[in-house]
């Protein structure tokens, strides 16, 4: 800084971006406003700050200290959110154990964060119990009882959450450090090896969130999430921070409700008591919702839906649309924090044609603040916004993991050319909206034409007889590589549907120019179910395994 | 960062935060936006990033580098909107010139800001005469001919902003650096002595653009800037960055709409030609306006204000909201960046009696998010949220000036005890809506109460004869102070109101509970008009002085 900009008074100005400081505002304007698990807890704002005492004073009796990494399991919960800031306040990491791993994944990732303490529900103590002895830097285990009195507790458990609370001080002195420490980690299941840890620090998270809420809050007509709004995650906490949405709901100090382990019935059911407004999940768990709420005839109107992880196809759009909520599409990736784009409306809801305004929910999105995304091609050369030139997805924004953990060649590979690159295959239109037409690792290169397994996925996903449908590349001796097309019918329709109906329906949609004509698959399989990764996507790695 | 959390592959995750970033998301959804000047320009926001680099390489080709200081005066314009971007991202340092201060006070600010290079509106050339000779370090002077073609053009001009953008390519090649750069500075007229520089990171207005981005998009109810809205400033350019909405206006990727010198009439045509739909100022602009539209019948319905700089009164906020203006505060100053808390609805118009949603419109405002504000008593302690409790707010935010330039021992009185002293006193409600009801200087300490020269200005501002009006506290012998009360009636009223109007109107509201009987003043003058400053705030320090 030039000389003549001095005169600063001392260090006090500064200000490093750290969770603990998204607080403030809540803590002002929502000090009474309610934090909801289940039927089973309830506190303010006020309260949350108060336990976040107790729990990092708690914490800090068991020796845990800046740098210190603290692993939870649990289903989510106000638990989670009081770990999600708790934890990183003190200096400590938090590590978000996907549960859904096998036992020894989820060992290989508890020992490679060095995981110190763990916080675990008890529904996970048989698993634990199985996999403890590979644990060598574990010291501490407290165990969260959910209010269950009936317990066999294990000699190795340490102590217990709401206990640990009860018996410490809400004065932890909660100070200033790097805004560059890390905050978060966790493990992502790629399609080869095993998991690869990312990690988040205080400054990115702190970026995420005000990005989120100012991308959310600029939005017009409806989707984003507002300070009259009621919000309820269901992607799993352990999931990329639930998406970044439980700092941004506790940013805008609003009510937060949640639901615990997925139960659809007990989801639709809590939504309705509590006035949840805004909602996130992958398609699978709308899919699920939607079918409750078909058999139980639940209301869903007035629910703003954020869908990520897997294409949301216009057919379930059309689904929720129909049934009252306003739903609509986001992106992002573990590696990246995970918001990239999302597909707000930039016009009032109706004032489209009903299958533009579909589309428009349903494409992968426009960049949030900061995010600089472009598709390049093989080269790492731009393309244009032309919506028709077709290219891999790289990023740069201030909340992207620097590396995957104690893995310096896949970083270097994850960050070639300064840019990260996603994997994912996209056009862009001339208003920035991303339609994400493929993994470079599913795209379907046949007759050196490249084919989009997703957008033949969409169009079958619209027959009225079809509850899934996956495609993958199969080898071809004539053309290199062939779709294969995975169809699991609905309920009454597994003897009626045929392969030739399915030809005949994406036959109709080349003929209307939607796809190229040798999209029409020589293979379409009926299935009754495909398999899923731990969190609810299709898993194209063993379908290809099954079916390749 | 502990070793576990190693691998990074290099430096290129970096990304600093720079103004150059926040066009990113701009340039991808809006290429094809307008940017407005009057109804001489137009261009797109891909013509407006076209002219960035022109600006630059033309500055660059005048010696132009980080660091120069790059001074400015002229009225809002694309041009000036171009200089908040262009000379920041370039590593220069833009310098905002209040045009309104006297030409001694203007010299003196381009000397101590060490401004090399000056971009000058013809209008101000006789005043740039006048002072050039006391500005040694300035060895540039670029005209901006504003279209005027019979200008008699001194020979110490150098260059012409258009011509200089014409003939520079766009190419400029735009780096990253530092984003703890200064980016801007400007000048602050206190209550005594010389004026005072202040001056901004790209970082704190990156922070800045981000969290009023987010505390408006979270406003469900009106107010706040979004995706659909048209923008137009009506704070002066020079003023704290219009207090940072043309960054919002820009990085939202909306229609902007730049006015020029300000002139009434002019205003009110632009705005129905254009369909602005947000602006913000000062009252005595809002007034002003609104004395157009009762004139010439102007319609200001789907206006959004934000009103700054002086207290909203209700008065003014009924007579804006009659007029169909969705009018809310705002609160900030010169050293804050400005923004720190903002006035919006937390339940729909209409929904509360209209005197509450009055109130609450017209009150300071909430936090925005990461603002640290508290009120604080004589020893730095801070006081509790009953709306009772009186005291001087004091902040932290990313956003704040870490100095006054050059000036060390001001900067520590800023800064003691590491948060920045505003010298406004204020109480805050349980909801965190924060209410200032005085200037620390301008409280009048009469019998050893406080009496809030704000308030009895507010009851006052009611009277449906009075124009203007300003408290100011005189010595009394017995009470040591008491208030003295100056009022500019309504046209045609001058005569009939009267001292005793105003005195029984003040004892109502004592009668009615509003305000303590010891504010009925004894000394109440009519005057013609009120002295102003160079942002158009009533001038207590004049009044003082003038009355006193």
């Amino acid at each position: 800084m030039p000389i003549r900009f001095s005169g600063r008074a001392s260090e006090a100005y500064h200000y490093p971006l750290l969770l603990r400081h998204l607080l403030h505002r809540p803590l002002a304007i929502s000090p009474s406003q309610h934090i909801v698990y289940r039927n089973q807890f309830r506190c303010t704002y006020a309260g949350l700050r108060e336990r976040l005492g107790r729990l990092a004073s708690g914490l800090a009796s068991r020796g845990v200290e800046a740098g210190t990494t603290v692993a939870v399991m649990d289903w989510d919960s106000h638990r989670y959110l009081e770990c999600y800031f708790g934890v990183p306040m003190m200096g400590a990491v938090l590590q978000t154990v996907n549960v859904r791993l096998s036992p020894g994944e989820i060992a290989y990732t508890l020992d490679h964060a060095h995981a110190e303490v763990l916080l675990v529900h008890h529904e996970f103590l048989p698993l634990l119990a199985g996999i403890r002895e590979q644990l060598p830097a574990l010291r501490t285990v407290v165990l969260i009882a959910d209010g269950a009195s009936d317990l066999t507790i294990p000699e190795w458990i340490d102590d217990e959450y709401e206990a640990l609370l009860a018996r410490s001080t809400p004065d932890f002195a909660f100070t200033d450090f790097d805004e560059n420490a890390v905050a978060t980690t966790f493990y992502t299941t790629g399609t080869t090896g095993v998991p690869k840890g990312v990690c988040f620090s205080h400054r990115q998270l702190v970026l995420h969130t005000l990005a989120v809420m100012a991308a959310g809050g600029g939005a017009p007509h409806g989707q984003g999430m507002r300070s009259d709004d009621v919000y309820m995650p269901l992607t799993p906490m352990f999931h990329v921070h639930a998406w970044g949405n439980p700092y941004v709901a506790t940013l805008l100090g609003i009510k937060q409700v949640y639901p615990g382990r997925y139960v659809p019935g007990e989801i639709l059911a809590l939504r309705q008591h509590e006035g949840v407004t805004y909602s996130h999940c992958v398609p699978t768990i709308l899919q699920m919702l939607l079918s409750e709420a078909v058999a139980s005839g639940g209301d869903l109107r007035g629910w703003k839906i954020c869908i990520g992880g897997s294409a949301l196809s216009t057919g379930l759009a059309r689904e929720a649309l129909d049934r009252g909520i306003d739903i609509y599409a986001g992106y992002g990736m573990s590696e990246t924090g995970p918001a990239l784009t999302v597909s707000c409306l930039t016009s009032a809801p109706g004032s489209l044609p009903v299958e533009a305004e579909i589309e428009r929910r349903c494409r992968t999105g426009a960049p949030i603040p900061l995010v600089d995304l472009r598709i390049v091609d093989d080269k790492g050369q731009p393309l244009p916004h032309d919506d028709r030139a077709s290219g891999e997805i790289v990023v740069r924004a201030p909340w992207l993991t620097q590396c995957y953990v104690g893995n310096a060649p896949a970083s270097e590979e994850l960050w070639r050319g300064g840019y990260l690159h996603t994997q994912d295959v996209a056009r862009i239109d001339p208003d920035g909206y991303v339609q994400i037409t493929d993994r470079t690792k599913d795209i379907i290169k046949t007759g050196g034409e490249w084919l989009s397994s997703i957008q033949i996925e969409d169009i079958v996903s619209r027959h009225p007889e079809v509850a899934a449908v996956a495609v993958i590349a199969v080898r071809d001796a004539k053309w290199g590589e062939r779709p294969h097309v995975l169809v699991v019918p609905r309920p009454g329709h597994a003897e009626s549907l045929t392969g030739d109906a399915i030809r005949a329906w994406i036959a109709a949609a080349a003929t209307a120019g939607t796809i190229p004509r040798y999209a029409v698959p020589e293979r379409v399989t009926f299935v009754d179910s495909l398999a899923r990764t731990s969190v609810g996507k299709i898993n194209k790695r063993a379908l290809r395994e099954q079916y390749g």
